[in-house]
């Protein structure tokens, strides 16, 4: 399948390098790709580098592995016609790191930066997810636990959200995803930000998820 | 141990009448009493009833219990002289329904409510904790999973952070306390109720809670 990832930091290294892997055909977007000339050999595999335009107009399915403060930039500089009708697996959370650390959030509580996204590319499918967990647990769940713990997804379309549900098992090996609702839920998971962040400092890793316990 | 309980709710009388079982002597402070009068005997154990001074003065640790958005209202009616010196249990979420379900929070991201009261009250010591169960949860946590899911702990007062951990395990059963670290971090407890809000919503029950897993 023809992937495009919008974002070159570890998020989308990590997300391009796994799918590569597994036989598909990826192209990460970023803003300057001339940058990044030697970098599809470092994460191995099928990876070709291309502008944000390229990657989506590429990609069947779109990963947004921005840093949530770009996102909308990014998103415009890939260009709506390249966006349109596709499933957008955004990942991004929208950390503002201008006031120190931890980062506050620049959108939260009444809005979220995944409806942002939706509510400016309406025949987008923005999915999302991912963005509770560290990099490296994205891809490879299972190496906590036996992947005894849970992802979230929310969303609009429901057959989006059943195929990123069926991508992610597939894929990554999530075993326990949980459907939030509409993209309005992302408000929940962008907000889980916070708790996640000082666990992070009280752990002194980022390598640990939730269990929901019922 | 003599205890202070301030709100009349659902948490109100959960946390007064496992205390009271326990054999300690409960005051649950309320706005207006005399409404409820026969309403000791409704949870049982010895718990009065007595106004929100009263039940200040009264206890030597006391529970904030009340609503979030009519906490800082009813501290002030327990009055200050009150309070000094003691630790506050604070498990109020900021809660606003004013936009409707589900709710959105009145303070967040900057701010908690934990830090409010802690900041309106520089000599109480604020310990915030509970605020992410709900309420039969908090005091019998061996209902799920043999307790094996997690609480957490916020506030500057590290003896009062220590006895509001020991009483958490020895009284209610808590198994597994995170010190998140100093009041600030109440910002990530309160602000993950917007997820539990819509976990409540997809599970189709609040009886629920995260394990974190690492």
């Amino acid at each position: 399948m023809k992937i495009g990832v919008f974002g070159s930091g570890i998020v989308g290294q990590t997300i391009a390098g796994k799918v590569a892997e597994l036989g598909h055909d990826v192209m990460v977007g970023t803003r300057d790709p001339a940058k990044l000339q030697d970098w599809p050999g470092k994460i191995g595999g099928n990876v070709r580098v291309g502008s944000l335009a390229e990657a989506a107009a590429h990609g069947e399915i779109l990963f947004n592995a921005t840093n949530g403060g770009g996102s909308l930039e990014a998103l415009a500089l890939a260009k709506e016609a390249n966006l349109n009708g596709k499933i957008l697996i955004d990942i991004a959370n929208p950390l503002d790191f201008s006031q120190g650390m931890p980062p506050t959030l620049f959108v939260s509580n009444t809005d979220s930066l995944g409806e942002q996204i939706q509510h400016t590319y309406p025949q987008v499918k923005v999915v999302k997810t991912l963005n509770t967990v560290t990099a490296s647990l994205m891809v490879n769940p299972q190496q906590l636990a036996d992947g005894d713990h849970h992802l979230f997804v929310s969303g609009n379309d429901a057959d989006a959200k059943a195929q990123v549900v069926h991508l992610l098992t597939s894929w990554f090996g999530w075993r326990q995803i949980i459907d939030l609702g509409d993209i309005t839920t992302a408000r929940g998971t962008e907000m889980y930000l916070p708790i996640w962040l000082r666990l992070w400092g009280a752990l002194g890793t980022g390598l640990f998820n939730i269990k929901v316990v019922k």
